[in-house]
């Protein structure tokens, strides 16, 4: 799966795009480069990370999104930032800069403290080039970290599928296949490769499970719809597009064996927040005995956080992304277009919590845990001392 | 709420639109005519069911939609067939002729029948004249009864609205107002007036209790961003549009009070077939604590369904409403955009089963029944006999 491949598709030049990697480091030419997501799946172009502003423009208008990614895209801005200028102050400047593009986001001070340190560790007597070294060598660092979490999230789910997959041929030897359905992007656009939830599916795929996913279209922005559905195309996984209405008619008819979502915060006792609705097919799920289980890298798990319900605040984002629509038109031109009346009133609920007790289980890179305080205490413990 | 507007923006001429009405009859030019609703909420234009292939094509086109509203149209189809040709056989033919536009629509085929059946009334020997003004007068018979039953559905859901209201005061003084959440559109558009799941909205609002829906959009076809928020807006009755995802969390956060939605059909048992979704906000609202009420015709109960999620198929229609999205786009031009990827493919599934033991109860025109086989058997038992 990670071969590169030229993408003739993209317009930025001859520079390969590899099929699965939303950010990859381009050796030849010595520079990170990740593709434009807002333009997907309309068109496949890739920007050169080459310069802070450039970076923070692209966190910033969501070019680079999904947590872990921001975080990657964001170290290797950093880098950038200190080719031109090595000091400290410009350092602290362009870190500073950086933060304040998503100023919620945990993965992105994380991966900017961990680029900040790399660079202390080089000691203080060190050139601007040795300093600018180091900050270029943990951004990949932290790429390469982020890959090997969601291939071992990968690994641990396989066994997961399998086993279903062997209980449902047990039940009808003529199963065609292994039903998934998912919600928003968890796959490799929202991480170094692989993806979260859809890292047991990939790593089926290639262990030649025949697996089918169900892609809700995940309103308002439409992740599934632009985003998931894109990228199990290009990894010629067969999946079939579904409004958000339908998880519940589909997981009542028998047609899902398996929920598999990412989490943008786990509590210490197993609520999952993840994006808006993923509450509403755990509730399907558990009305119609469906696994629906959440694949995290452990560093998204909160210690802090117990009661998701009560504890989580919810962001609130613009009310045009729910009454407006964004798509190709049939003149070939990229255009927007309002539903309901003008000036009609609209919420837009980013995430919500799943309680825990609606939970199967947590997939982790270190393998899968119980979604409860008992369960996931042996995993918050490792990771406090690792 | 019945006096009848001009409205500005009616484009084909002088004549009113009544606020309130989908579709009506104008007494003085002697025609019936209907709400487009297949150009809502962008523009506001009416059309005559003035002759067989102009209602049948309206029908066809979804110009006008909702089940009762379908068999009233067809009704008044079927009376302007017999003005042109009133012999038994164009009778037939124009019978058949709008049987065929929905072949699914049970109400299609009741009014049709009725009709008929007032013709063949008035004896052997009537001329063409007396032919057709029976069939007019039947139409005029069942659009009155519509409207009535709905009046009737509006009557019985007000005591269940002030109940709520009287408890949600009683725990918190300053309450603003009182939560409902909708799915779909069940209101006067797709009805004669009032409409069914909305008609204890519209009681309440006129009786000042101070009522606030949330609007879910309902995709794949958006009923709710295009006609409920449009008809609530025309009605000044507050409401706030959501993505179908951000039920769950609404309910979960306590921001619902009751829900209300409409049905297609309604098993002897309880079971609700209606608008894909419901059962995912029937699950939520079980899951909080909300009380769910589908409030129905009693027409819309099928005494020879029990168990609606094994006796119901479930109608699959083109998966070019999930991939394509139509709205007003900047130019001010109406557009339709596509979304996922091109080739992707999509399932749409148009309904679904909201089993019984999550419904609180079925408000009918008769009264509010309890969702169950013996709770609906007396409503059986009169609606056989009557």
């Amino acid at each position: 799966m990670s071969l590169p491949t030229t993408d003739a598709a993209d317009p930025s030049g001859p520079s390969a795009i590899p099929p699965n990697a939303a950010l990859w480091f381009d050796a030849g030419r010595g520079v990170a480069r990740a593709l434009d997501q807002s333009l997907l799946p309309h068109e496949t172009r890739a920007l050169d990370l080459v310069d802070l502003a450039r970076v923070a423009e692209a966190i910033r208008a969501m070019r680079v999104r999904g947590a872990p990614l921001i975080g990657i895209a964001a170290a290797f801005g950093l880098a950038a930032a200190l080719r031109v200028d090595a000091s400290p102050e410009a350092e602290a400047r362009a870190a500073a800069a950086l933060l304040a593009t998503r100023p919620g986001a945990v993965s992105l001070a994380w991966a900017l403290a961990r680029v900040r340190r790399a660079v202390a560790g080089v000691g203080p007597g060190a050139g601007a080039e040795a300093r600018a070294a180091a900050a270029l060598a943990e951004a990949r660092a932290i790429l390469a970290h982020e890959i090997a979490v969601c291939a071992a999230i990968g690994e641990h789910g396989l066994p997961i599928l399998e086993r279903l997959w062997a209980g449902k041929r047990a039940r009808d030897a003529k199963a065609p296949h292994l039903d998934v359905l998912t919600h928003c992007n968890a796959g490799w656009l929202a991480t170094g490769e692989w993806g979260t939830a859809l890292a047991p599916v990939y790593r089926a795929h290639a262990a030649g499970l025949p697996v089918h996913v169900w892609v809700d279209e995940t309103r308002p922005r439409g992740q599934g719809a632009s985003l998931t559905a894109w990228e199990l195309g290009r990894a010629s996984v067969p999946h079939t597009l579904l409004a958000d209405t339908m998880a519940g008619h589909v997981l009542q008819r028998g047609k899902v064996d398996v929920c598999l979502v990412g989490s943008d915060r786990t509590t210490r006792s197993g609520d999952v927040c993840n994006k808006i609705g993923t509450y509403l097919v755990a509730l399907a799920a558990r009305d119609n005995g469906v696994p629906f289980y959440a694949c995290v890298p452990t560093s998204s798990l909160d210690a802090e956080l117990s009661d998701g319900v009560l504890d989580i605040p919810i962001e609130e984002r613009d009310a045009r992304e729910v009454t407006h629509v964004r798509g190709l038109a049939e003149d070939g031109t990229v255009r927007t277009v309002r539903v309901p009346p003008a000036g009609t009133r609209a919420a837009n609920f980013a995430f919500d919590v799943t309680p825990a007790r609606l939970v199967t289980g947590i997939v982790t890179e270190h393998g899968m845990y119980p979604a409860s305080a008992e369960g996931l205490a042996p995993l918050l413990e490792r990771a406090r001392v690792g």
